[in-house]
C-alpha cells in the first residue's frame, strides 16, 4: 500500500505499488518523478477545497490545473478510483482517496467511476476470482458506501466483467517493453505486468466513449508508478486511441 | 511461424512460437520436450486417418490416445484452432492445421472452435485492433472457409470480444513466474507474456462451460511452447478451475 523509506530511495528509483513500506521523503519523490507541488495558488483555483487539500495532506499532483479550469468553466471531466479487494480492511489512505473522490464529484465531475480490481487481486495477491469478488461484495463495497460514496451518482464495475478494460490492457502490452516496466517497477512478474496494464486500462476506460475527456485520479503517492506507465502508454498509443492522460492528485500517507 | 534449426537447438532449449526459423531435427525436439511419436498403433486406433496422418507428416502428439478413445466410444470432445490475422497469406502449415481440424470434426468432435487471435496480433505484431479485425474479416476467415471449414458446425470468436478468455488470461498471470516463461520462451516482452497467456486461455476456454471435457489442438510444432505453458497452468490452477490439458497433435513443417 504505502512505500519506500528515504533509505530505500537512495538505493534505487523504484516505488513499489504492491509493497507496504512508508515514504518519508516526499520532496525527493516529487523531484525525482516530476510531480507538481499542491500550491496555495492551485488551492485558490479550486472551489471549496476539502480539509485534506487545505491542510496540504494533498501535497502534489500532475495536470490538476486542467481539472481546476474544467470545474470553473463547467466542462465535463471524470473522476475514477479503484477498490483492491484483498484484505478486508479500510486504512486511512483509502479514506483519503474517498474524500478526494467525493470532492471532485461534488464540484461537478460529469462521470464518477468506482471499479473493483478483482482481476488485479487474482494476478498479484494469489486470490481466486471468486474470493476476490466475494470480499468486494461483502466488505469493500459496503465499506465504501458507508464512507459516503453515493451509489446513484457513481458507476461501478468489476474488472472481470469489463471486456473493454481487459481488451485495452492486452492491447497496451504490445506498446511497452520489459525494460520500461522494470525502469518503473523494478523486477516484475507476469502478474505485475498484467496488473500494471489493467491499471492503465481502468484509468483510461472512461475515454473510450468520451474520447479525450479529461479526468482526475485521486491516489496515494505509492500508486504513482501506475500513473507514469499510463502516461507512457498514452503517448505510445496516440495514433490508435487518442487518449489524454488524466490528472492525478496525491495525498501523503499518515498511517 | 516455423522454428529453430538443429544448430540453434544445440545452443538452447527454446522454440520461438513467434519466430520463423525452420525445425530440422524433429527427433531431438520430441526427446527434449517429451512429445510422443505418432505410431502405427495410434494410427490404427483412429478411424479413417487422413493423408497427413497416414504419411506421418503428423509425426507426434501429446495425450492423443485419450481422444482416440473418446472417438471410439462416442464421448464428447472438442477441437480448437486459431487464426493469427497478421500477414494476409495462408501457408502450407495453415492448410495442414485445417486438414487436421476437419478430421477431428468429421470423426465426431462435439464442439469445434475457430478463434481469431486479434488481441494477440496487437500484442505481438504491432497491428492496431482495427487492422487485425479487418484483415481477419477480409482475408483470413474467407480463406479458412474456402479451405473447407464448415461455418455451420464451427463456433467462431474474436479474442477481443471474448470476455471469458481475456479474464482467464489475466487470472493465469498470477500463477506463472517470469523464470518459468523465460525457461519456455527465452526472453519475453510484455506483449509475449499476454499472448502466451491468451493462448492458454483460448485452448482451455471450451472447458469453462464443459468442465474437464477433453479436447485436441492441431498445431505446428512451433506452437508447442504454448502447449507446455498451458499444461503448467492447468496444474497450477487445478483447485480453482479443474481444467484438463487438451491433447495436441503436431505436423512437420514442409515450407
Amino acid at each position: 500500500m504505502v512505500l519506500i523509506v528515504a533509505e530505500e530511495l537512495r538505493k534505487g528509483p523504484f516505488i513499489d505499488p504492491w509493497g507496504s513500506v512508508l515514504v518519508e521523503d516526499y520532496v525527493r519523490i516529487m523531484e525525482r518523478f516530476g510531480l507538481e507541488p499542491f500550491t496555495d495558488e492551485l488551492l485558490k483555483a479550486l472551489p471549496r477545497p476539502n480539509k485534506l487539500m487545505r491542510r496540504k495532506i494533498v501535497f502534489c499532483h500532475r495536470d490538476l490545473w486542467a481539472v481546476a479550469k474544467a470545474i470553473r468553466e463547467g466542462e465535463p471531466f471524470y473522476v475514477l478510483t479503484g477498490i483492491m479487494p484483498s484484505a478486508p480492511k479500510i486504512h486511512l489512505g483509502t479514506r483519503m482517496v474517498i474524500e478526494n473522490f467525493k470532492y471532485f464529484q461534488d464540484v461537478g465531475a460529469s462521470e464518477a467511476y468506482l471499479l473493483v480490481a478483482d482481476v488485479e487481486a487474482v494476478a498479484t495477491r494469489g486470490l481466486t476470482l471468486e474470493e476476490a469478488r466475494k470480499r468486494a461484495l461483502e466488505f469493500h463495497i459496503p465499506a465504501y458506501l458507508a464512507l459516503g460514496i453515493d451509489p446513484d451518482r457513481t458507476k461501478f464495475y468489476f474488472q472481470s466483467e469489463n471486456r473493454t478494460v481487459l481488451r485495452l490492457a492486452a492491447c497496451f502490452s504490445g506498446k511497452v517493453t520489459m525494460a520500461q516496466m522494470e525502469a518503473i517497477y523494478g523486477t516484475v512478474t507476469p502478474g505485475k505486468v498484467i496488473a500494471a496494464l489493467l491499471d492503465a486500462a481502468d484509468v483510461l476506460y472512461p475515454q473510450v466513449r468520451a474520447r479525450g475527456m479529461i479526468g482526475v485520479i485521486p491516489v496515494g503517492i505509492d500508486q504513482d508508478p501506475h500513473m507514469r506507465l499510463m502516461r507512457d502508454i498514452v503517448r505510445r498509443t496516440k495514433r490508435e486511441f487518442g487518449f489524454v492522460p488524466p490528472a492525478s492528485v496525491y495525498h501523503k500517507f499518515t498511517p
